[in-house]
């Protein structure tokens, strides 16, 4: 088909179903514009599917599975508890599908025209769909690029049913005798101690130093890891996997020298993502990428073409459902006129271990390298009257504050709760909260939170359930 | 013993080791003082022992076993659970000696002197302890009474195993086949649920209209106690209970007219507290106390005597623990010469039903009483992408606003995680979030939390998970 009149005109086309596609689909339709979204597969993307879905059903069935030990002390006995595989896959699959149909309802809903397909940009108004058997071709005002992104794989490894990426993990429908999981993200955290618990054997192997997390919080993860036999191998870098008929060897390398193996029934490698781009014909739009191919986008979510707008793990920085949200309704408000704009400074950083690690703001390690004069203060959840009644006790909550200000920079924890007590360092970081706003409050009682003020009690030694000879070790200038 | 120069003296005498008078004693201890703390019974007092501790860990046994028929979705298969009480009491106790022994071993490492003991005013400067084979008498800076409360029971009404107040209730050692729950705060409701998912038949009867809670949560609330099974009477009033051999017999009335028996194997009576002041010799110091007998104090923890001061259940206004350890902080540090005061316009309230309720801030009935114009914003759980994963999909979050400045008044939440987040929604409060400060950061995915973000969205018709339509019902002005 030739371009020219028979171009239907839109006022938005979205490129992408996932999260950051269908919310701004939804909230650009909001405001009044004719949207139009295009999706490959299913509406959700990766995140519903491949991603956020299934795994945080993975993390919650294996730290429930793992609890049950703890529910005998309290008086419920479950003498033959046992963990099917097959019945798992039935239900994250049937949490996939009525999620799904939720946003399908709602893309119906608020009238956004969902057509089945792949996009290609023919120049910077006009972008072609192709559907299989059908050809067609729109004239946009505005397009939003919401692609999503695609786990590496080295290139002399294949992907098989025992070497799996991120994507590919959800075509298992058995446990791993073994596994390795190749990452230093939440995600390889996340898989690595969710198969430990369900009961397979588990070997974390991270390229780098560690993963990225507050000293104090990695302390106590790599902890929990040992405690829980997960096997942890730090600065190994991927070699290579060679599959036979029962395993996987997988070849890893200690500082470029010393060459480690080791066998397990299933790998995965989950350690780095590539743009999903081809084929979306941006030369023909030249919209700008960095040397990953990653587009770059202001803090508006535009491109370096201005009607052109991008969202989610397509563009640079983090890989999390959460930019892509925040991404794509800000491109929405602004091409519609409004001045939105994100700033992903305070982007909190979750990962469903058991017991779960939530974060927000500066690492310890980051605020001082930033110049800052820092003050920390923790408390450890043995500490705390609700963990004891969970029989959680693991982990710990760590502030972190400017000591020439007060401000709070930081807040970090490992712990029972930590996912859903998160938002409110969010809220304290963004709205430039100091040490006496947290600890003014009234706190519920009893209560995983008076962790948290007891964290920030700690700073200057006021911490009623930390001994005195101790507080002094805690709160360091 | 004449009251003479052999009198002890000591900067600081507390009366009463539960949360507000331990809490006391260690900050005072922190600051400086010289701390004599005199408990009758165990440390920890009614929180530890006959409240706080033992219902939270039978309101997370109940979720716990409650929980297992989702677990067999999830692929674990938990055949033949069974709840055993004796195994739960076990538990519990557990739990408090372990609380309890480090509260002791807190109390010693602050070097404060604890005694066994009654404590009586002799006048504003002297008080005598009496440990039953000992007598000694005190001369004291300050004093603080923590001395808690007691749950009433109507005269005609005698206490036994089979008719129990929250006090009491912990000499249970079966699961009643039949409970009957009277009582309109969050200790009933917790007792009526926890029953009812263990196994108990669980009537529950409150003497008001509800449970004064915001009417969308109490809505909420009412569906699902419905959804349980827990038969629930309103406006019925308390007459009389006659026990026999096997069951006790409940005598209520409505409207001070009809009648209506009702029949159990248990009953608990769980409505008022009076203050346990008797034998203190308040006469001797003349301290205010409302018309009930508890004891009136300012926002410094002083009674209508300076150098007395009194925290938690035995003072005026809301009866919970976190009152009494903010009240108890607040007194020792305002006797060691800070201006500590405190404010419980913002005290969180939390019902450890299932799901758990938790709420800061005003309802909407109360914002509109008191003049404001009010917005709000609600979003219900089964929107929820986090709470599909944990089949948990009850239950809303609910925002109050201030329609004149945007300023958020209140935040309400029925739902899995409510009780985690709520200090969220004490710190917005604190700091005078306006909706905007909700509506702007960004929040993990896919997290229970962004029930928070979908309510405030929906203030003004943004949400993502809200079909259009059914928006403008919810956002109301």
């Amino acid at each position: 088909m030739v371009v020219g009149d028979f171009a239907t005109k839109r006022q938005l086309v979205i490129i992408g179903g996932g999260p950051g596609g269908y919310h701004a689909a939804i909230r650009a339709a909001q405001l009044g514009l004719e949207v139009t979204l295009i999706e490959k597969e299913k509406l959700g993307g990766v995140c519903l599917h491949k991603g956020c879905i299934p795994s945080k059903s993975l993390t919650q069935t294996a730290a429930n599975f793992s609890g049950l030990s703890h529910y005998k002390l309290m008086g419920i006995s479950v003498p033959e508890a046992t963990f099917e595989y097959g019945t798992f896959t039935n239900y994250y699959s049937s949490v996939v599908t009525g999620l799904q149909k939720g946003v399908e309802a709602l893309i119906k809903a608020n009238k956004i025209e969902h057509l089945t397909g792949s996009a290609s940009f023919m120049s910077g108004e006009r972008i072609g769909i192709d559907s299989g058997h059908h050809f067609e071709m729109y004239e946009f005002e505005h397009a939003l690029i919401a692609t999503g992104s695609s786990p590496l794989l080295p290139k002399q490894t294949k992907l098989s049913n025992r070497v799996m990426t991120p994507h590919t993990l959800w075509e298992l429908n058995e446990l791993p005798a073994s596994l390795v999981v190749y990452g230093e993200d939440y995600f390889a955290l996340e898989a690595a101690m969710a198969y430990k618990q369900l009961g397979s054997e588990v070997t974390l192997i991270t390229p780098a130093d560690g993963f990225s997390l507050d000293s104090g919080i990695e302390k106590e993860l790599l902890r929990v890891l040992k405690k829980s036999k997960v096997k942890v191998f730090k600065n190994h870098q991927w070699e290579s996997a060679e599959e036979t008929a029962d395993t996987v060897a997988v070849t890893l390398t200690k500082d470029a020298e010393e060459k480690v193996s080791i066998d397990a029934s299933h790998v995965l490698y989950a350690a780095g993502y590539s743009p999903n781009v081809e084929g979306l014909g941006l030369e023909a739009i030249n919209v700008e990428r960095d040397e990953n191919g990653f587009i770059v986008v202001n803090e508006h979510s535009q491109t370096s073409v201005s009607n052109i707008y991008a969202a989610g793990d397509c563009t640079i920085g983090m890989k999390l459902a959460s930019k892509a949200i925040k991404q794509g309704k800000t491109a929405a408000e602004h091409m519609s006129g409004l001045s939105s704009a994100f700033n992903l400074s305070l982007v909190p950083y979750v990962v469903h271990t058991n017991p779960p690690i939530a974060t927000v703001g500066l690492t310890e390690e980051q605020a001082k390298s930033e110049g800052y004069e820092v003050k920390t203060g923790q408390f450890s959840m043995s500490g705390n009257g609700f963990a004891s009644i969970l029989g959680q006790k693991e982990g710990l909550a760590k502030m972190i504050i400017d000591a020439k200000t007060d401000v709070i920079l930081g807040i970090h924890m490992m712990g029972a709760g930590a996912v859903d007590m998160i938002q409110a360092g969010t809220y304290a970081l963004e709205m430039v909260a100091r040490e006496e706003d947290l600890a003014y409050p009234v706190y519920a009682h009893p209560a995983l939170n008076e962790a948290w003020l007891e964290a920030i009690e700690s700073v200057s030694g006021k911490a009623i359930h930390v001994p005195p000879a101790r507080k002094k070790e805690k709160s360091t200038v």
